[in-house]
């Protein structure tokens, strides 16, 4: 594993709005090895859902989406691809808003991001854009113009603050 | 996700002897969240070490080596370069040896090993040989011998038994 290039945090998101999923931008977050506290998304288990269909829903698995990572970049493309002015990380359930990365979506899996405070968030894999979203955007086609470039999920591997404006390293496997 | 492959499970092992990391064969084994318990490897945490060098050494981040799983066709490819009659998984501290999976130290990073029971092993990445495994071996040209052929580690996703014999099915991002 190597470090390979880097990326400024540009926002910071929690879900906690009962039964939202759209996240309240904050200036910095505490990441802990469950996510962050009291966001919908946070735990060191959770239960099987329809993204994991290798499992049957709801039994208990390690939490391996307690975080979604975007990227400014590919939010513009998806904008220009459907001809909107721009798309709300935040409507978008973004925990953490990225830039200086291209193609943050085709970062390999279990590549690492180190911030700052030497908190660490590891990408499990790609997010796969659903019809929520396209509902809470108001963009009926988001789901195409989004495939490859809706951004990742990942967990955390060390715990520690994060902040707006932060220069996380990115390590590869 | 997608279900792409199937190997079966030819080996099961665990290294409870103090102070080393050499397996013992058994015929079946109790995957949890953190492992396999009684395992040196065991547990949800872990303390950083050399292979985590994107850490101080030390410091507590959630175990992703909990597990090393090896091929029965790589360590016979490791064994006829080194013109050696055969590699013991066991010495090379394996907990699950596979077969029927080509090349498995090429597996992506975040494929999930699902086996009969439900029981989950998510893979991390590639694990590196070393020196300490060159002379469990009494091989002293393993390392460069091994290289892209020693296996991934991995953590468990879902808890369940594992049993030789097992047919897991390969998922991969």
């Amino acid at each position: 594993m190597k470090a390979t290039s880097a990326a400024t945090v540009r926002g910071l998101g929690i879900a906690d709005t009962a039964g939202d999923f759209v996240t309240r931008a904050l200036e910095e977050v505490q990441l802990t090895l469950g996510g962050i506290e009291g966001d919908r998304h946070f735990g060191l288990t959770a239960k099987a859902g329809v993204r994991e269909k290798r499992h049957p829903r709801g039994v208990e698995i390690r939490n391996a989406r307690q975080l979604s990572i975007l990227s400014v970049e590919e939010l513009a493309e998806v904008a220009a691809t459907l001809k909107a002015p721009e798309l709300s990380w935040q409507r978008m359930g973004g925990s953490v808003l990225l830039e200086g990365r291209a193609q943050l979506t085709q970062l390999s899996p279990s590549s690492r991001l180190v911030f700052p405070s030497g908190a660490t968030v590891v990408i499990d894999s790609e997010n796969e854009p659903c019809r929520k979203t396209a509902r809470a955007l108001a963009q009926p086609h988001f789901v195409k113009a989004a495939m490859h470039r809706r951004g990742l999920v990942g967990w955390v591997e060390r715990a520690g603050v994060v902040r707006v404006g932060d220069v996380a390293k990115i390590w590869e496997p």
